[in-house]
């Protein structure tokens, strides 16, 4: 039984529950909540699972595994199809490198913990964390832009007529993007290729409102 | 010819010069300069190459690469000896699972565009900018003492007798964490293999000290 340790909002469980369902492989959903008094992923259960206490951790074939980008290359070795990398290596590389520059530039500059620590240290109220969210987004979205305008590609998603790993990362960061208020106007092939891939089945049953710990409408920010 | 547009101090670009060496591949060293008034990055013609500004950028084989660990999956996939990745998925995805703890979880957010944005815009002073990077060193170098400790590997490298590159990432990351004065004592085993790694030439000549634009010790912070 494939296990996969999540959070409603966690973009990067986000992305491993949309490969999960791309893949057709059952996983059971348990879920670790960061919020509260007593985050569920600081606890020693769970850290002993993911020393980081990072979310997600996937269990698998008997392995532990964490880092999501990291979950998604072993699901691709392993289960093969459909494919979410093209063949082509230059071409892998370039869908690797949309992917890093989400999950390695952006995100981890406005996850939970980074923000927690602006707020409490460095005094950010609301106005100032959407401010310094923003500022890496739209970054980090116009490098993309520029990527997909240079590539020419004609759609439906991020490289072409198949569902690759590109879009696996972009679907949840703009989830993200939203939350923190960034305009998303001047980005219409992201906005684009978004709509495409959120009428997928995969993706449309990984989305945050479709997962059971969602709170409704007008949860924390 | 190969072009890698890099920076001495530029720890991404730190890694994909290791990898370079260690696969024997001759490389044409460009110098993209991020400091002073009109950095190098930002300018158009290096924005043509890397929209995204960040670096480093490679030209290999025709095509135009960024993303530091992109590259490096490019390299291996195209010129796999020696490899820096283990041959079973599993141990693969702990692996990359390591490098993503610092190319993903820590060195975005002490790069050196978010911490002009706190200097400039959130007021911290060098010791605040030191206590925001060794908090995210902290805990990533922790996460990662706890992911060796349970492979029981014997090193001397992360991930046993081969180098991998979890070594690439590490050792340029622990070159950072000595420029933010973080405290390096508690981390034996990372503090070992940097040490083994470090007295490879492979290692020794991508050394920020080693590159043409070094700028002696006592460069800007």
């Amino acid at each position: 039984m494939i296990r996969l340790y999540g959070y409603w909002r966690s973009s990067a469980a986000y992305r491993v529950r949309i490969a999960l369902n791309l893949k057709g492989l059952e996983a059971e959903h348990l879920i670790v909540s960061p919020e509260g008094p007593e985050p569920a992923n600081r606890q020693e259960g769970y850290l002993a699972l993911n020393p980081a206490g990072k979310i997600p951790t996937l269990e698998i074939d008997g392995h532990v595994m964490v880092q999501s980008l990291a979950i998604l290359d072993y699901l691709e070795e392993t289960r093969p199809q459909p494919p979410l990398l093209p063949r082509d290596p230059a071409d892998r590389a370039a869908v690797r490198a949309f992917c890093l520059t989400i999950a390695a530039d952006v995100h981890p500059v406005q996850n939970g913990r980074v923000l927690n620590y602006l707020r409490h240290n460095a005094g950010f109220d609301d106005a100032a964390i959407n401010a310094w969210a923003g500022e890496w987004m739209t970054a980090a979205f116009s490098a993309l832009e520029d990527m997909l305008e240079r590539r020419a590609l004609t759609g439906p998603y991020a490289f072409g007529p198949d569902v690759t790993m590109a879009d696996l990362c972009l679907v949840p960061q703009l989830y993200n993007a939203r939350r923190f208020h960034v305009d998303l106007s001047p980005f219409h092939r992201l906005t684009a290729i978004e709509a495409a891939a959120c009428a997928l089945p995969a993706f449309a049953r990984a989305a945050p409102e479709a997962q059971p710990d969602y709170p409704g409408p007008g949860g924390s920010f």
